[in-house]
């Protein structure tokens, strides 16, 4: 049921106007982009929302954050591409309309989703707040919702609908467009530091220095840990230490490497391209916790004895329940913390660009893809 | 400075005699068995022990047990052996001497010694009662005094000088003979079983039940888990029900393998030989804890996307500090611990023997040497 709106409701099917059958409104008409297939070029693309059930929230997209997983997801690099696709899962934006029981929000509210939209809110998992870790959670793109029929269609597009439960607030003193990379890259890297207690006492390593590893180095610095970059891009270093860095290390020069063996509390490897993993975990210090954020297609090889003797922990890491992705932006809020975004208009073109460069590793630190702008 | 002894002292160097040059004693002839090489078989060797300085406890050894790390050692499987090499690092036996500043022995106290026999007692690992992870630790066979000049000969003989820290009490009602397994299989087990609180809720995998296998089962029996034993030998089936754990899985079936995934909160890995680990980590339930305590010498291949979806702990674990080792003899104690052991004579043949079945893991659990009738 709808509650309010402040949208022109019509029987017609234009550009944010919504599907009026016999006064039963049960969609909206979007806009984005979509991929078609793993050669295709991004496409205009129409489509329909639902509108508000009573617990959810209808939001007027007006950021959305570009992913390296976009890419991945694109290319079918992880072999699990659902095409017809439309990317994009660090989304802000203001609400427009609420559903009947929801109590967190009210329109115009500044709103963000991450990389889930639903799950099922009543498994072991969920329970403990890490309803990312759902067997039944759908992804915010490239997924399904939970009627196991409708595809999830992400943030590259003007309106998005979502459960309240799965959208957060923004605080105040954030900006919309430098706050949607929070919503994953943010996440993803704030989480482990918390689950593994990085404080004033921890050497943090932080491996990639991309939208993942810049965010980590903000936390880490805010935390209190004394941070160090190891990228293998040397132009990095002075991106390194303005953002907070104490030290770098240039990880394509294995002698420096090798000084660095045994210095490391915590590393976190934000890379999903191959790397030299082993060289990388030889610089945990006795007991270090090696936590995997990106998803680097290649498996590790750890020899079972590097495991006996300096007893690490190995684990990874997967963005962060809802509880703690809100639990996130207040410490942002606390700190003052957001991304070092760069603004592109949302068209394929300017999206192809950020993707080449993405690939190259030629960008500081996230594009930002301004939505608001593109579908008027 | 010697301050009491029930050995009799001479000038000759017989079979446990005492090295007396002008009433200057200094070492102890003793005897055991010797690898010189890779491929040379055991040998009797008689060698110096010295006589205890002010901190050290002469122990006249009743029992050692036989640890695979004994047959890689011969082997060189790990490419770091040193012959002359007397193997043998699970020792229990008699306090014989004591030096003047020794407080917590005296003479006739049965005692045990593990894995190391010395270290810096003064870094951060030896403060934090981790003395096997001090990096100037000195090993109990096939290492090095901290003198950087003295080997370190093992427990397959009939004298050992060891400072009293790394001397361990063996209660009262714990035969010698089965306890001498517990300086290693033991405290390997028990150790990580410990650090990551396996209890009344944990569902305990453990792969082999071999020496340490069998431990683990033990301990976790006695600590309320509910155990699973993961074999390839069939057989094994029922000493695993017999031991206390609740489930068998017949690890070279692929398909009974696969239903058992997501089972765990713990698995500890307690094979040194090449096995599907990847097959094994699987069995984990989200978040849980893999440990590795039997060097493989294969490395493991761990996918990024394994860690992140499952955000498991991967570690491994080495022996156990003196304090813990101290706290697991007490905990065997209260809950009527000991390796099921075959209890053989000390003899070249024998020792053969013994290392050709475990190669064939034709062993119900740990093989212990008869040392004091060996060397009389």
């Amino acid at each position: 049921m709808i509650i309010s709106s402040s949208l022109n409701i019509s029987t017609s099917t234009h550009r944010g106007d919504i599907n009026d059958d016999d006064n039963f409104e049960s969609s909206i008409a979007a806009e984005g982009y979509v991929i078609n297939s793993v050669s295709a070029p991004l496409k205009l693309f129409t489509f329909e929302r639902r509108l508000p059930n009573d617990d959810d929230v209808l939001i007027r997209i007006y950021y959305c954050g570009i992913c390296h997983t976009d890419i991945h997801q694109w290319k079918n690099n992880w072999e699990h591409s659902n095409y017809p696709l439309v990317p994009g899962h660090e989304i802000t934006g203001v609400v427009e309309r609420v559903g009947s029981n929801v109590k967190r929000f009210r329109i115009g509210d500044r709103v963000g989703v991450g990389f889930i939209v639903d799950s099922c809110l009543s498994c072991k998992n969920c329970g403990n707040n890490l309803e990312q870790h759902c067997p039944d959670a759908s992804y915010t793109c490239n997924g399904i919702e939970r009627d196991k029929v409708t595809p999830t269609y992400g943030g590259y597009s003007n309106f998005i609908t979502v459960k309240e439960h799965f959208v957060c607030k923004i605080p105040k003193n954030l900006p919309l467009d430098a706050a949607a990379p929070l919503l994953c890259a943010g996440i993803t890297t704030y989480s482990p530091l918390r689950e593994y207690n990085v404080g004033k006492s921890t050497r943090l390593g932080v491996i990639g220095l991309g939208g993942l590893g810049h965010m980590a180095v903000k936390f880490g610095v805010a935390m209190g840990a004394h941070v160090t970059v190891i990228s293998r891009s040397r132009s990095k270093c002075f991106d390194a230490v303005k953002l907070g860095a104490k030290a770098f290390i240039y990880s394509k020069d294995e002698e420096k490497l090798k000084l660095a063996d045994d210095s490391f509390d915590f590393i976190m490897d934000t890379t999903s391209v191959v790397h030299n993993v082993v060289a990388m975990m030889n610089m945990l210090a006795f007991k270090g916790v090696y936590c995997m954020v990106g998803a680097s297609p290649k498996s590790v090889e750890i020899a079972p004895f590097f495991l006996i003797a300096k007893r690490p922990i190995i684990t990874g890491s997967l963005i962060g329940g809802m509880k703690e992705t809100q639990e996130m932006l207040d410490f942002c809020s606390k700190h003052e913390i957001t991304c070092e975004i760069e603004k592109i208009e949302a068209t394929p073109k300017q999206i192809q660009m950020a993707y080449d460069r993405i690939l190259k590793s030629n960008i500081r630190f996230r594009f930002v893809l301004d939505i608001i702008n593109a579908f008027k």
